[in-house]
């Protein structure tokens, strides 16, 4: 089975390789795709070099093809991708809400990718990270209402968001002053409540991402949600504070031992002990870390918590490779007709 | 009159001079105390030079004493002081809940000032940040529920918070180690969500400051309130994302109509042009800076708003120096008996 990666070079694309590199997913040929200024390119892959080739027009020689190189190259060639045969795992916003196409965490609603039609979508990294602790607790005791604040980090902007952190912090530190060209204002020592694209309704397209995105996962259509996303002065690890009411009431050790028993969730709750999540801990983590559980004061029997989640891992290359290793497990990834 | 700062060489007796500057309060004598070791400290003050004298243990020849040094040396010296005949104004936590205690933001609640029995209460700088925004909200609206989460700058902790930041921030970007001496862990490219002590309800002191001192100075004690406490890497200026539910519906609109005609707020709120409540924008603004303002998803008819208010200013040294302006104006400021 051979499998590709386009937008290999990116923040994620380099995430994706090192995540299919302890992967248990069984392949045997990896593909490199990029912009044709990273062309030629070789990149380390367990042991051997691997060289990057300008991403195609048309159809891709590959049976899964784990697609971050943007939405409008997604938008533009997944479809002759899924011609030619191909599974695609993609990673943008570009067919999220297309009816016809999954969006998966394969912890939460991994069954819904056995109904592909050529496309599966990976979520947006806030929602993934949120949905993992939340799932639980919705399917035990329905989750009525919730409410998130983001703190997310430069990594949701891909590599040159935490370039443009690093080097303007730098320039800050020694009295320069510095011009936002990622964001929309300066970075370093700032908070800018602005992630993506204002909608008419006033919320960003990030908050209203994560609203529609986390409905269509736990297929439940009614459920209230509203997002304050905040991008903060971090480098990876979005954290999450997250507010629910709940149909049935829900006591904090309840939540933490159905939690404990959660695949994906690390519960890190010890206040006493200083334990916590937090982007300090929880980067380079599989696990989305989760604490802070105790009864919310704003909704009686509700839960407030905490989540920290690596924006790059869970939040995006993890959660793709976990969807085609799901699908081999299940027997569902067959090479294409005709390929070995 | 005679005013005094206690903690004059903290960060917010700094700032407690810097708005005493430019105040427009009548006083004819400046006395700056500290602990002994920054005695004989020269600090500048309108072109003289003020020398600091260690904090004595008895009264203070002052009528106006401005506190800041701390809950203890509030709690141990404050009797003496309203014994010697002086008003302290005081901005640490030790007598916020005491019922004799009026615990005031002038533009919110400056009547309950004038009850004072020689002490006057400075709020939480969180509470005092968010109050100003929502007073004029649950005046007209009836705010029934309040969801918070902070975003706090490491001035919350002094001076040495925002040095730990800073010095750390750099020995970070230099590849060295850092350990944490004033925060729990490393605050440099991380999120911390603890604040002040925790509490047996899970909650921290600071989120339970926000419920029981906005309940306090809105004088409403059905209000729900909850909170979330975070500190970030940033150096001054608290940020909050606040939802309300309201018993009255409220539009966007309405609610911008409104603040703009509020005092001590700035209405920041225009999406388009990359305007709303950052620290970039908020520090060492006297206003809070208030935005993205929007119709909640999570109450119908409810809000959601975003703030930002230097957490030294309005959060601290502003308040405490309008809580005297106030009392001056409306006649209540006069030297003690016996005093000039």
């Amino acid at each position: 089975m051979k499998v590709a990666i386009v937008g290999a070079t990116g923040a994620v694309g380099h995430e994706l390789m090192k995540v299919l590199e302890n992967s248990t997913l069984d392949f045997s040929e990896l593909q490199l795709y990029a912009s044709p200024r990273s062309a030629g390119l070789k990149l380390p892959f367990r042991g051997q070099e691997l060289t990057v080739q300008a991403t195609p027009e048309g159809a891709i020689d590959a049976d899964v093809i784990l697609a971050s190189a943007g939405g409008s190259i997604s938008k533009a060639l997944a479809p002759a991708w899924v011609a030619g045969g191909a599974l695609v795992i993609d990673n943008s916003s570009a067919f999220r809400y297309d009816a016809d196409v999954p969006l998966v965490v394969p912890e939460v609603n991994g069954q819904a990718a056995l109904g592909h039609k050529g496309i599966i979508a990976n979520p947006n990294c806030t929602t993934a990270i949120a949905v993992v602790a939340v799932a639980p607790l919705h399917r035990k005791y329905g989750v009525k209402r919730m409410i998130v604040s983001t703190y997310q980090a430069t990594s949701g902007a891909g590599q040159k968001g935490m370039e443009e952190l690093l080097e303007q912090t730098h320039m800050q530190l020694h009295g320069k002053e510095a011009t936002a060209s990622v964001f929309a204002h300066p970075i370093p020592f700032n908070v800018i409540p602005h992630i993506d694209a204002f909608q008419d309704n006033g919320y960003t397209k990030e908050e209203m991402k994560v609203a529609w995105e986390t409905r269509k996962i736990l297929g439940d259509e009614n459920l209230i949600i509203s997002c304050t996303a905040v991008r903060i002065p971090t480098l990876r690890t979005h954290s999450e504070a997250i507010t629910l009411e709940l149909e049935r009431p829900a006591t904090p050790d309840e939540a933490r031992e159905l939690l404990r028993h959660t695949a994906g969730v690390e519960v890190r709750d010890d206040p006493e002990a200083k334990l916590y999540p937090m982007p300090l801990t929880a980067s380079g983590k599989y696990d989305v870390e989760v604490g802070r559980i105790r009864a919310s004061l704003a909704f009686e029997g509700g839960l407030e918590l905490f989540v920290a989640g690596d924006q790059l891992l869970k939040g995006a290359a993890l959660n793709a490779v976990q969807i085609a290793e799901y699908l081999q497990a299940q027997g569902a990834l067959k090479p294409r007709a005709g390929a070995v």
